[in-house]
């Protein structure tokens, strides 16, 4: 699933200068911005009445209202709850995701989150 | 090539909510952004001594200094020469970068840019 | 845009040996089916109020409704309005779908049409 | 590797209603298709003498020979042997898949089939 | 369709120094080679009888046959009759290419040939 | 991160019939080559200060120097250092770098490397 934001790599409990020392262009303080693509991977056994893990369909409506809708279009340092206080950087990101998305789910899990940044780079996280 | 940018959908001669009900969530205040890829193409006759229509190392310098450079880890709307007092829709910004790319190309010619906001919509321009 | 179609190559108007040298695997009775990828090209001039040439969400509600809508999960051969009495084939489909998409988008008009059948070949059309 | 084929998600254990509750579209009786895309990954040490695990060449006749020839072009539902009895969703397909290939790959062993229903959804088995 | 080669850009009229200069890295006497990509696009009335423009099988068939079988995992200075004396630029491949395939597509006409070299950069050829 | 390099595949301990045998058209002793694509993953925990695992402009550093400027544009049987005396298969290459990028890393641990040998065929290793 896909969304757009704008962010800034900022830590701010260090100097500018620091900040600018250790993230470089991506401190930029008039933000810059991704078309982020989440990969949600969900894991159990098939149902025999089914033949599904899980409804696709239910898994999207839920990464929707729980992720998507909240991040769409939105400035990740200023206007996510479940980002607050936390540096946008890929890592945490996905991290805070998971915690977003994981308790919903039930009975199904989480496996896999992969937060693509770029088509070039992403980071996977598995819960551990 | 790629880059990754901030911007805010936003014509500042409309009022805010004229811009609300015209551009939705694109016109956020707080920004959102974008992972731009820009397809650059060159026409001309192959030169027999090189087998080349044009060095395509020298076309990705002068793009990358006339137009990258300027936009990668920016935001659009407040920090680009060549996009003040322009409304960075996808159609405006593909334009403006060929006029800041088709000066430097002589004597090749660009034939066409193609500008992908997202991996879904692009916008192509011929410079007619 | 995507859709998942089912369809079988087949003219009624050959005999049932015909239809197999013709059209080989692709006139299987038990039908096949396809991810299809509809990409949709509309041309103008920039509006200055906008910046945009049309509003990319105008477009993808008119497609949706005039194509997407009628052929995901569908039958082409037996359940789609637009495509009685046509061969299936991605030429066809592609043409049928530009006169079902172009009245719609006035004063816009549409200037390409790309079907792709599987990740590896499509059909362009311009409406000539 | 890739193949197309229709098919329609249904249990004929279950009611038409049932069916049509639990499966939405994916139950048309008119049945819909996919280009599938079959990734198999088969592990083990390196080969001294031919730097190989296993020679790409024999892993795709296999595949091919027992997998792509018995549904490429086909109904998943009608008329391929090792999905008799089976509701075709890409879970169980995977499933009857990995049966299907395992036995001969001897001395090699799968680690992984990924099967793509469409670009945007996959189901991943690992044998277990 | 697609096939590995190796090559070295050099031009024989020219000293090594020169060559050197021209073309850099990709001079490397002791060759480099590429995943080349050539997309074959064939234009045309579409038959009433078939629904085609052309049996994609048929253009398949061609292409093999004229040019992969001659390319695929060859030297393209040293190992392909149509590339003799012919710097194998992607410029001069393609053009050559399109030389060796028009002819044997009638009365079906090429419209277009686009030769990807990389997934970065390709040249697009109309025959003019 | 991509690099286009040339290959044969031969083991220098059997006869040219054999390796014919066995390699068939990858034993062409005039080479071919490819573009391949080397996906680089590493783990570890988020350091809290920068909200990174690493930073990635410094493993972007570290495999550009160790490997990918030693193999693009190069021929991977005569050129490279840590190629000499091992046949240029996928999975000896990936181990190869493996190899010469984990001493560099410290205190980050690679998790896995992917290597494409073409768009369709990649080993993947994680250093067991």
């Amino acid at each position: 699933m896909q969304f757009n934001a704008a962010h800034r790599v900022h830590n701010p409990a260090l100097s500018d200068e620091e900040n600018r020392a250790l993230f470089g262009k991506c401190n930029n303080p008039n933000w810059h911005g991704h078309n982020y693509t989440l990969d949600v991977f969900v894991t159990g056994a098939v149902d025999e009445r089914t033949g599904y893990v899980i409804d696709l369909a239910k898994v999207k409506a839920i990464v929707q209202r729980e992720v998507v809708d909240k991040v769409d279009h939105r400035n990740l340092n200023l206007e996510v709850d479940f980002m607050q206080g936390i540096i946008p950087t890929t890592e945490n990101i996905v991290v805070a995701m998971w915690r977003a998305i994981e308790p919903h789910l039930a009975p199904g899990h989480l496996s896999r989150l992969v937060l693509w940044e770029t088509p070039n780079n992403y980071v996977e996280y598995d819960g551990r």
